[in-house]
């Protein structure tokens, strides 16, 4: 397309609870979302076991793809099991060091819990003062809503950010920590999402006319999902998603690419068509 | 443990729609359950996006972990971009053959939607001819709710499983087709659940108690997920996860966990206790 690409973001999801099926992961699908909005492109997800190897091999994978945003999800408390960090300086080949911002935010948390009577002790025990051991050079990200902070690494030319598990603090961190950052620093496309239902066609005969309309605009991308048969009649729904240098272009190509598929649909068979208002934003 | 492990289980998610955030992907869990209800390990999930190499890279990457059953979703429709079979093909070093069970219930299937009057014309067009498409060696699943047969290919001393994208159609292959055949050939454990619901008592606190409890218990896994702060009390919720060679074995060591469990944490400070429901069978 001409316009220097994407970054490139991953996310490494950590938690024997989903991979036992027992929590459904929700947080990379939040996330998913923030980095579509934000013109990233996201290239893969992967979920692993709470265990040292796994993790540090799998965020060792998205380094050697030369992946420029590394998100991991999970791992960050106080028990044993939490060991997300260990297996990000496993991975960095780094210590895992006594973070003094860490420490101060930790400080902070269980003088508030102690005094709110949540918390017998305001000292930082062996179990609190794991969450302030961070990978070497990395910086600590506070979090409001829980007590582990999430841990901010620049590794060559790779940041691996590293949030909570649980989806309000993963949130809170990402929101106030993260972002402001990755839209400064990361390169950016502008997108724009539009589609069509089309009643009485079934996807196969639908194929051809997609297949040519996508090699003519190189910017879109078309996907067809069946959602079934309603009344003896085939629904398909049209998924276009266009990219440019800006808000304005990114809409104008997928403009045309509805234009001509509704065009070419009409000549098919007896169909009807009903467009989908953009759904998500530049 | 003494007893052979359990068979192991990657999935491969395939589609731009959940890299890009726009759908949730509820198949990976919905699998998840299965299997661990059936008592083998899912290792890994990855999500990947409608790209030969990064679908290949992927399978492949399972087929070096020696994954036994690797199961993949999405991709198998008659549009360009469903390219999963491409993808197994490609990381398994076969051609895409036609099949000659795939295309029977091809043949069978548009046979009765144009009965029905939901397509124009029965015959298989290039579209149609291209779900018919599998690794050489490959056998076809059937599909009874949509058009697309999965497939099933033994590699080496792995099962490579492609199952579509549509989670009715997703469950429908995986009941009906791969559940039988994986009860019969996996090497399984058997497991039981059981939990608290600790208030009164941070997870930190908490911490080293799950650990020494962890450390005299192999064959169980104990993980607390915190719930936050209810009327200025932490509440805490411990799973234990058991395995044995038997239901009832798997049982007892859960029921022993959650006895010691019980009377350490009464120790600890004014802390209130509630059991949990064992939620998953052996």
């Amino acid at each position: 397309m001409g316009r220097p690409r994407a970054s490139t973001a991953e996310i490494v999801v950590v938690g024997n609870e989903v991979l036992n099926g027992e929590v459904l992961d929700t947080n990379s699908n939040w996330l998913a979302k923030r980095l579509y909005a934000s013109g990233l492109v996201l290239r893969r997800v992967t979920a692993v076991r709470d265990d040292l190897r796994e993790i540090s091999a799998a965020v060792r994978e998205a380094l050697r793809r030369k992946t420029e945003w590394i998100f991991t999800t999970g791992g960050l408390g106080p028990t044993d099991d939490d060991m997300t960090l260990r297996g990000v300086a496993l991975a960095t080949r780094r210590r895992l060091v006594l973070n003094s911002e860490a420490l101060e935010m930790l400080r902070d948390r269980y003088s508030r819990l102690y005094e709110m009577g949540v918390v017998r002790e305001r000292e930082l025990t062996p179990s609190r003062l794991k969450m302030a051991m961070l990978p070497r050079g990395a910086k600590a990200l506070r979090n409001r809503v829980g007590s582990a902070p999430g841990s901010l690494l620049k590794h060559g030319r790779s940041w691996i950010i590293s949030l909570p598990g649980v989806p309000s603090e993963m949130k809170d961190i990402y929101e106030n920590e993260v972002e402001p950052l990755l839209l400064k620093s990361a390169r950016r496309t502008f997108r724009s999402v539009g589609g069509l239902v089309v009643r009485g066609v079934p996807e196969s005969a639908l194929a051809p006319v997609l297949s040519a309309v996508s090699r003519r605009h190189k910017q879109t991308y078309v996907k067809s999902h069946p959602k079934g048969i309603e009344a003896g009649r085939s629904v398909v729904e049209i998924v276009v998603h266009g990219e440019g240098g800006s808000e304005e272009e990114a809409r104008r190509v997928v403009e045309e690419v509805l234009r001509e598929l509704q065009e070419q649909v009409k000549g098919l068979m007896p169909a009807s068509l009903e467009r989908i208002e953009a759904r998500e934003g530049g």
